[in-house]
């Protein structure tokens, strides 16, 4: 038979970063392509204690049918948590669970988003949201990045310029995969922005909690007082990404219509999942693992630099971060990405090509995606000593 | 802020299954209009085992990022299950392990379905489904159903008449609400006018496990050779539906274009869940744990009957069924059903009025949904009686 498709899956494309992961999955290949918490930051011993006591306490609990919005004490109590610890949720404000914060993303545009409106996105950006919007078909336009944050000029001549702008995506930590962090002028200067041009703001917020440097910054969502910004958060990094969960805190009337667009996705969040992140969160020391966490990433982040200054620099640059899970290198004009992508895959060392993240993937890059956190320390060092072997080889073959 | 939506989500309403679920939740009423399993019908001390062995095992791998389409052995050894218990799937044929069934109505619709194409459904059919086909502003179109099932004549008139058709959804087994099971000669008829007409069929199969009388029909999937059937089934029924893992069965182009969608929605299923199914399913007694869910149901059935013969016969009548979890009663002529169904409320018991599954919720409607699996038995025989007492008042005061 001849399949007949939706228009708009017609020209989705599966992630480059997961057809990637088919070389990744060749034992022999250094994956610095994942976007994996490293394995040692999972409260495992933790997470099985709690499950543990939920099946011997309320198993009907954890397997029944439950609510949409997510299991109450967890909405409860991480609202509180969020209200009192970043300032981010005013009165008309709700929380919804979601299946981790991918489907923020997803159930943000399905409710606002027609065909053809407009997102703006910080170019590069974050493939997986990219994608999403694709799917229903709205129109992206990448706004350039600067060494703090997206440009403001460049965001105010796109919002002068295009029509049906719906909200402008932004990832303000450590962002996803340039890892730059977003200054609190700037924050202030794009929702300034936002109100000005009556858009809304799509915070994405996944490695927040993953600072190792510096001064933590507040969120944007946390001076909205006019209720423009939707806020995404998740557990994926900070307690596990197999469980899927994750949430959004936003205005009660675009939650209203997420949560009727759950229904029709997936009903509700894994129960247990749900019930395990709240107690993790109530009855553990949720701080100190976090401040566990960014011990972790801090150490991995220095062999990493480490071995950048030692086999890359000064030919490739980098912006130095200051959380989260990935490096942005920049190649010299002289040689180009793709290939250097694929001929590291043959030395068995396997990276991002920068282009996946851009909006348009025709657009000229020459950059590449690192990741510090999932690799062992062993082939991080040796992964990176492989890269700079090859551009060595690139460099010289050219001289 | 005044919000602007998509026009996708303009007219969606939350389910009037889940407006009524607000009464129900008052612990004096007695629910009869929830979907949920049995509590006793969950292999509680199973899973609590299981969950135990994996955080012993393999913590790791249940809390990591894991693949779209599935966990790798849960989508063989179900595959081959159903292969070899079912007929169900053949070399066309791919699985995708999903967040629930529900997530199958929205992959398949999002993959095939543009705005304005029709969608063919069993009039009553599930509200949850229907909800989802029209966030896609896919076009309903209702089939009138007989005792065996979908009325072929009706079909077909359909297909002669309505353009852009993209798919028939149909429940074959013990249907939600009207409990009708479809007939092999149906199931047949039906293939074979998707066949001439070029559309396909989305087989949504639920509650076909819990088969407590009447012999064994075989799926529409069983008999596809020409790979027009997408097939959806889930655990929530047989294990547990507050873990939200479902599957498709289906044509593997289209099956891609799926999970391209699924990467944008929630990247994949809970990765434990998935685990936890897959250990069920290879380690224990899957049909002993089966053939215990039919012994439940049937108890719970023959409860219900017996209340409703005693209380409602036969000024209301239902037709019987061999499966499932539901009932559906039909009022006599002379009664409101909506007036029926409120004041029911007010006297405690709480069913679903049968307009919520009708692709026009406008249209007449003398029928409502009784659930027999989710109340006690107590509960049950109480209800019964609360709704026997008020048809008795109904039809006093109109004599």
């Amino acid at each position: 038979m001849e399949y007949s498709f939706s228009d708009r899956v017609l020209e989705l494309k599966p992630s480059a970063i997961r057809e990637i992961f088919k070389y990744a999955a060749d034992p022999e290949v250094i994956s610095l392509s994942a976007g994996n918490p490293a394995p040692e930051a999972f409260p495992s011993k933790a997470i099985g204690e709690i499950a543990a006591q939920i099946f011997a306490q309320d198993p009907i609990g954890a397997l029944q049918y439950s609510v949409t919005e997510g299991y109450p004490a967890l909405r409860r109590h991480l609202l509180a948590y969020m209200q009192k610890t970043h300032q981010i949720g005013r009165a008309f404000d709700e929380i919804l669970i979601t299946s981790g914060a991918q489907q923020v993303m997803d159930l943000f545009t399905k409710s606002v988003c027609n065909e053809g409106d407009v997102i703006l996105c910080e170019a590069p950006s974050f493939i997986g949201s990219l994608n999403t919007f694709r799917s229903y078909k709205a129109r992206l336009c990448g706004i350039p990045m600067e060494e703090d944050g997206i440009s403001l000029s460049g965001l105010e001549d796109a919002l002068k310029r295009e029509k049906h702008v719906k909200f402008l995506y932004t990832i303000p930590n450590f962002q996803n995969p340039s890892g730059i962090t977003m200054s609190l002028e700037k924050r202030h200067g794009v929702y300034e922005l936002a109100k000005k041009y009556g858009i809304m703001i799509l915070e994405d917020n996944p490695y927040g909690d993953l600072r190792f440097a510096g001064e933590h910054i507040p969120a944007i969502k946390s001076f909205d007082e006019e209720g423009i910004v939707m806020y995404a958060g998740t557990f994926s990094k900070v307690i596990s990404p197999g469980m899927r969960v994750g949430y959004a805190i936003g205005p009660k009337p675009i939650l209203q219509k997420m949560i009727v667009c759950k229904q029709g996705e997936d009903v509700h969040t894994n129960i247990l999942a749900q019930m395990i992140c709240d107690e993790f969160m109530t009855k553990y020391d949720y701080d100190a693992h976090l401040a566990g966490l960014r011990e972790i990433y801090r150490k991995k982040y220095a062999l990493a630099e480490e071995a950048l200054q030692k086999n890359l620099a000064p030919d490739v640059t980098w912006t130095p971060v200051e959380g989260g899970l990935f490096i942005w290198c920049t190649l010299p004009d002289t040689i180009d990405m793709p290939t250097f992508c694929k001929e590291a895959v043959l030395r068995k060392v396997c990276v991002v090509p920068g282009n996946a993240f851009l909006t348009n993937e025709n657009d000229p890059c020459h950059a590449f995606r690192i990741n510090f956190s999932t690799p062992t320390d062993e082939q991080l060092v040796r992964g990176i000593e492989l890269l700079g072997t090859l551009l060595r080889e690139k460099l010289g073959g050219k001289a």
